[in-house]
């Protein structure tokens, strides 16, 4: 391996370890627990996992690897709190969206070479990339993971 | 920059967000605030914040930075649950910990070049390493900034 596909290499067992570490606890939940707070008065896990999914969905088009799956699950788990809106997608739903858009991420992964990660991502202008180069895909895979793992070590709090 | 330069300045720009989200959050609150619980029986931020020092405070050895500056938190914030011990660090102290080790880390990083954060940390034997070349300084970089995100994430839950 050269040392840039090293770099990927730790950064790609990152985001997969906190994806399988997501995954075996939210898909282990029954709709039951999905429902249930984290802690009194905050949002409920179904709200956490629904979230992710779609801040997952979002990498898509970041990535360059096509338009997002489930652009409609923004509404009921990114801009509004949770409790605030009278229909959200089922647990059903978030449950089959979950493993769909991390299965296309991963397959977008596979497609990627290591001098890929460093070219801008899709928020970004051509022009504002010359000046900050920092704001690449590299960059997304990070953030992304650290996101994962913040509403992980809130998910971790669910009485048990 | 070269790319593996870029990779590493993407890595250490995540790292130096959330020591800078941490400390802000931390450093802001009172003695008596860190000693609420983040939810009802839950751990209380100042274990939070000491678990977090001496975890990083453990990194210096692991990144061939000299020896650790508080090796005595880990028995109130490491290896036992918070409100078990009789006697822990002050709040005063945790403060002043928290400074200091995460000032030395950041002199340590200023002084590696990209490629020595390919190389080995300081728990894996040159054997192992030879099997496994991703259980190198890189790999803590980013596991550690994905352990302050999940801790980060349960003190946003904190009663404000």
């Amino acid at each position: 391996m050269t040392n840039e596909e090293l770099y990927l290499a730790v950064a790609l067992n990152g985001w997969k370890g906190n994806i399988a570490r997501a995954d075996k606890m939210f898909s282990g939940l029954s709709d039951q627990e999905l429902l249930k707070e984290i802690a009194p008065g905050k949002n409920r896990l179904l709200y956490l996992w629904g979230h992710l999914t779609a801040t997952h969905d979002a990498m898509l088009p970041l990535l360059g690897m096509g338009p997002r799956l489930y652009p409609e699950f923004d509404v009921a788990f990114i801009s509004n709190p949770d409790k605030t809106q009278a229909e959200i997608p089922s647990v059903g739903l978030v449950r089959k969206a979950w493993r769909e858009v991390n299965g296309r991420l991963f397959e977008g992964f596979a497609g990627l070479q290591a001098a890929d990660w460093l070219s801008r991502h899709g928020a970004v202008s051509e022009e504002d990339f010359m000046k900050e180069p920092l704001r690449n895909r590299f960059a997304i895979l990070l953030g992304r993971t650290n996101h994962l793992a913040y509403h992980l070590g809130q998910a971790a709090l669910r009485p048990k």
